[in-house]
């Protein structure tokens, strides 16, 4: 499974924040109800997130935490979109940090 | 840029999770504090995520934003390792609801 | 204003979560959708205090602030109550700290 | 005890926070840094709190539960004066939602 579904999720959202029939769809309505609406999502998930977490130590069962966190990355994308950025800057501040880079997966191995 | 990162940084995450030296490393340390730990991170890092996002909004400069976002996907990184999965398992998700695939992005792009 | 609002309220709240008619009690329908449910409202909450605080910076204006802090600390009691204690209790400690009690203000005016 | 411990708190806080030794002084140290310190306090706060409530109903001890929650009200009291409020605004808008108040406990009693 290719990684590029982060990139693919971004042109996804891109194209729904300027939909022209944007009353139908859920990105579009948190656009437009604005910043504080699509952060009080994004901490809301991550509350659950961490609900979650905990309940998978407790049960063995990840599949909530798998959920949760998917939505709580989601609205992370979905803020950046708000902000004229994408999940590509977070992505290459993650790559510098780990002196990683999608292009020397070869060389990013030998540096642990 | 490619997006396998978040392919590779779990892998380097992994190594690091059973690093034999352990001690050094900011990543077994987390493991070692445990899960409460973890998401203490998770937490904290969502709020500065927050913060920034206001002051990115009043400011028009996204560098600290990209920077806090990178700390809470690198931080949820940790917690689905911590728990034995990991951010493919979160795309797969992130994949199956808005329908696209790693291998298939023109696909994706018609079904907007 | 007297300050035993807190134990009026810890009362009320204790009448409601054990009400025979609790099914049309927003604290009543708490309890029983249980822990989770009311930690993701002390989250909700606590985020939409954050950004009330960033509002009411560049506003000047604290009335959605006081309104989400009320929000914050009311869900905050009700968590208290799950789980079988209460705002008294958290008193007792902060009083603790900071070397304060009930019965003995002018003592506590003068320990700054 | 009495709940005129917000109220002494309260007071401890403001004298805390113009005080000329501030330098060693928490409370003045957090008014120094900003309100982005004191809200990233305040959602940490309440991360910790989440997780002490998960584990105080899996393991029966609520210690750490009142512990976490007097954080929480702690530096929710910091961020009300930070921003020029206090306690009272919000205990009278608890009050005012229940319709209780401070100078008649017996009429609140019977409102249930």
């Amino acid at each position: 499974m290719s990684n590029d579904i982060l990139q693919q999720l971004t042109e996804i959202l891109e194209a729904r924040k300027n939909n022209a029939g944007a009353e139908t769809s859920y990105v579009a309505s948190l656009h437009q109800k604005g910043l504080n609406k699509i952060l009080e999502k994004v901490g809301e998930e991550c509350t659950e997130t961490i609900l979650a977490a905990k309940d998978a130590q407790a049960s063995g069962d990840n599949t909530d935490l798998i959920y949760e966190t998917a939505d709580l990355w989601f609205h992370s994308l979905v803020m950046l979109s708000h902000l004229g950025t994408d999940a590509d800057a977070v992505l290459k501040e993650l790559a510098r940090r780990f002196n990683v880079s999608g292009h020397d997966e070869k060389a990013a191995r030998t540096q642990e």
